[in-house]
């Protein structure tokens, strides 16, 4: 389409970064002008992917301030480790660039209210790269909950159930920031694969807003038994504490009464799952059965129980989301189902349109705080504490985009009928 | 066998009462001497049942404490309303009646310390009939559990996940206590179907001990909506403030690190399930996928994930419970698919043998004791409280049954092998 290219530095190329570069670096529009990492060998790694696969040679550095100072760049996207997306977010809207950071949570509320106070004073989005927000199965399920199906919200249940015992145990040798993470901090610390979707579900910050929370922590053995089992007496971390309770379970109350349940649960054996459950006065959804019940739809299967549960399958012909259809007609790209490239699309475009992020710096910030906040309550033995209203009563009267703020031009058109 | 006949009396004839009776009156070594209810009409449809059934004219009374003064009478079983249970359970037990109660939640902490006094200086055993202890699903998890394939036990979840909108919508109608109950308390009113199997796996009041609870209730907005689809304006209940919000989650410490999530869950419209999960540092089970994958026995089938599920069915032929197993090998009882006999004959056979309850008076007072400390915490805004330790210290030293404490004299022989 002759388009002019969005300029982007690229900031943190550990595995994750490296995989979304080389996504990005896919798309025909995209221009790749600096590359970050605090380890020299993969910032390079970088500039020599970029260089493979554009044929421009990129800025190439372990400072990603150095890039900020690249004119031309309009964009910068940091999947850095956790504890530097604050700063590195921070930084780009101060010299004027959208910023895109890849998902992780917040180590204070003060640094959540800094990334709300410097867009708002500098007029620069700031955007959470939740890919989960655009997997196939809960934009369907957003579109049934838009159309009423589930009846008024309820309650919510989500996790990241995702057995990382090895990633964390070999840390060290792979350079993954989770390790130090898990020794350290024991709350929530990966919150927003479930709570994304689940606050798209609820109108968070546009109508409805997070008010507090409760976080438990179970006891952390799984990792120690992993390592017992895998390596020897004088592996260094034989025998280590790790502050991080295998299964976290942090409660969330909103504004209108509904209960969000999240479960960071990492730390034993057991298959992926986000274990999304979400219910409403007239419907459930159970990710783990991969079904649905909606009253007056589902038909009963048992004389014992009038209500059966329905494969989601039978929804996708008359539910599924209008992008999704859209972007599976045109071919799906790789990365976690798709996910991932769609989520990079409604950024790139809003920087193209300079329009604001379909996730702004208001569901950003809420977002990242929950690990904080989590990590607060279990310091506290599951003392409640209050989430903070980021949008200062803005939220009150902000409601979900009518149209156009998920659109991705390459697979729909603006003139879509895109209702929610 | 020709064995003497227990002596029961019988109180309360509800439903679900009635069901029981009828379920107790189909052994051959029980004989009812008396029946009791508040409604005159059910006392009298009890002792015609007895009447029908066994013969004999039992007392018929709509004053409980007339029964207790049967001196032959050996046992109370009350599957009374939720708020009497405490004070017939406690009156019993002063007349040297061994009393089972059916499953619900205290009113007080108060109450459940003078159950434990109760029972402590009578000598008398009280047993709450938690069916779910016996189902076959959980005794089988249990036998695995303490077979060592789940590891060392980290975090559990379950719920009572029933759709009841009719039968509290519709309770003054059918005089249940239910719907009174709703209108008014606001906590997990009826934990024990998912905690009594779980406080089995992890050896609560034996070794192990609950610390602390939160509870969080969402807004209660679905039985005035289920009203209001079923029923015109000039029903009674027409926009009733119901004060038991739709979810109600609790989270439990316990004393080795262990945590414990409840879901009350039965004003929504959704598929019965009790949600079952279990996790330990060797495996999982997922109730609602009827499913486990345990670590080194469980296959991986996807290349991307290197745990599985297996259908637990795959397990029974080597880890189904001996009692289950002679259960069915000798032909399974009705009610709740064969449990609520086999809670009954546990009992049943402890009152004939005179030796404690398998479900002790720890058991039931701690259970009971999670409503009323729900209440108090949602009343407090998921403040954590304090979860008493009913044995004062014995728990410590008290140990699960190694043998014969669950053992059914119809099902399995006294030399059984039963090593929990």
């Amino acid at each position: 389409m002759g388009k002019e290219k969005v300029k982007i530095a690229f900031v943190g190329l550990g595995g994750r970064g490296y995989g979304i570069l080389k996504l990005l670096l896919s798309m025909e529009d995209i221009e790749v002008l600096g590359v970050s990492d605090l380890y020299e060998d993969r910032a390079e790694a970088g500039r020599k992917l970029v260089l493979e696969t554009k044929g421009n040679n990129p800025v190439c550095t372990t400072d990603y301030r150095k890039l900020l100072e690249i004119k031309e760049v309009e964009a910068v996207i940091t999947p850095s480790a956790w504890t530097s997306h604050g700063d590195i977010c921070i930084d780009s809207m101060l010299t004027g660039k959208y910023v895109a950071t890849e998902v992780g949570g917040a180590t204070s509320v003060q640094q959540c209210w800094e990334l709300v106070r410097t867009s708002e004073r500098t007029g620069i989005p700031c955007m959470m790269l939740e890919n989960c927000c655009y997997g196939r199965e809960e934009m369907t399920i957003l579109n049934m909950v838009k159309k009423g199906l589930f009846g008024e919200l309820v309650h919510a249940e989500g996790g990241y159930r995702h057995d990382l015992r090895d990633e964390v145990a070999l840390g060290r040798e792979n350079r993954h920031y989770r390790q130090k993470n898990y020794l350290n901090r024991n709350g929530d610390v990966y919150p927003t694969h479930e709570l994304g979707p689940i606050a798209k579900y609820m109108d968070l910050n546009r109508g409805n807003r997070m008010l507090s929370l409760t976080s438990t922590a179970s006891k952390s053995v799984g990792i120690n038994e992993w390592i017992r089992k895998n390596k020897s007496t004088d592996y260094d971390l034989y025998g280590s504490k790790f502050a991080l309770g295998d299964v976290v379970t942090t409660v969330i109350k909103c504004a209108h009464g509904e209960t969000i349940v999240l479960f960071h649960d990492t730390s034993l054996p057991r298959p992926y799952s986000r274990g999304n459950l979400l219910q409403g006065t007239n419907g459930i959804w159970n990710e783990d059965k991969a079904a649905v019940s909606i009253e007056g739809l589902t038909p009963a299967k048992n004389s014992w129980d009038h209500h059966s549960w329905q494969s989601l399958d039978e929804f996708y012909a008359e539910y599924e989301h209008p992008l999704w259809k859209q972007y599976r007609e045109a071919g799906v790209k790789a990365g976690h189902g798709g996910m991932d490239y769609l989520v990079l699309r409604a950024f790139i475009n809003a920087v193209r349109s300079r329009t604001d992020t379909p996730i702004d710096v208001y569901d950003t910030a809420s977002w990242m705080a929950i690990t904080t906040l989590s990590e607060d309550s279990v310091a506290m033995g599951s003392a409640p504490v209050a989430i903070p209203d980021f949008t200062n009563g803005k939220w009150i009267d902000r409601r979900p985009p009518v149209r156009g703020r998920y659109c991705l031009e390459e697979v729909c058109e603006d003139s879509m009928d895109n209702e929610w």
